[in-house]
């Protein structure tokens, strides 16, 4: 843990471009940034990803993210805001310590998720909801 | 409203695959997934959008997303999860009722954000720090 660099930032050990901060949660700016102003909202806890999260912690990430989310878009004058929880390497996520990607909208920005949408088959999608509902609900 | 899909969904006037429900927040399937078990989460009041949420929309959000995230990850043997909301047209909303996207994850699943990360020239970093740091203050 005393290795996580998001943790070092939180403590101050590490320099951050610090937007917002309460006493949960901190905003940083991105220092690689997919746009401009793409901003990091991260719980200050060492909590890894979001499978392994308390429901207060994504909680407490959630009350924050419409103030931030609000300030990134207003300061860089966006057209909207992408919001990016990757959870798990396979997903992309590099740091094990939870964040949530907040990223700046221009309708020309040439952003965009490799988004091929698909269907199910007769009777996969009922096959699907009984399984994911059950896997949700013993909890 | 009476139009929004998603507040006919919420109300079962339209059928949908549901896999998780509370008093506040819904999740159902997506009928045109990007991987199978694709799972929105809705917001059970008619939220348009992100930018224009209260603070208590995405924390009753938050709260639930590390359980179905859970589910959608066991119930589909993902290696990860990536979650997604999207704000404004330019973000790629097309539905304006608050919803976030729960996408089960592989690692070999060629999914993936067109992602560029950029640098901020010197100087630059600190004037985005502190234009987005006033604009989320005075809130």
């Amino acid at each position: 843990m005393g290795e996580c660099i998001f943790c070092r930032i939180v403590a101050g050990e590490v320099p951050s471009a610090r937007v917002y901060e309460s006493d949960r949660v901190l905003a940083i700016l991105d220092i690689n940034p997919v746009a401009t102003g793409h901003t990091l909202l991260l719980i200050k806890d060492h909590v890894p990803d979001l499978l392994g999260a308390d429901a207060e912690v994504l909680a407490a990430l959630g009350e924050a993210l419409p103030r931030v989310a609000r300030g990134v878009v207003t300061a860089t004058d966006a057209q909207g805001c992408s919001v990016l929880l990757n959870s798990g390497r396979a997903a992309g996520q590099l740091i094990d310590h939870l964040h949530i990607h907040l990223i700046p909208r221009q309708s020309d920005d040439g952003l965009r998720l490799e988004w091929h949408p698909g269907s199910y088959a007769e009777g996969e999608m009922e096959s699907y909801r009984q399984r994911i509902a059950e896997a949700i609900q013993p909890s």
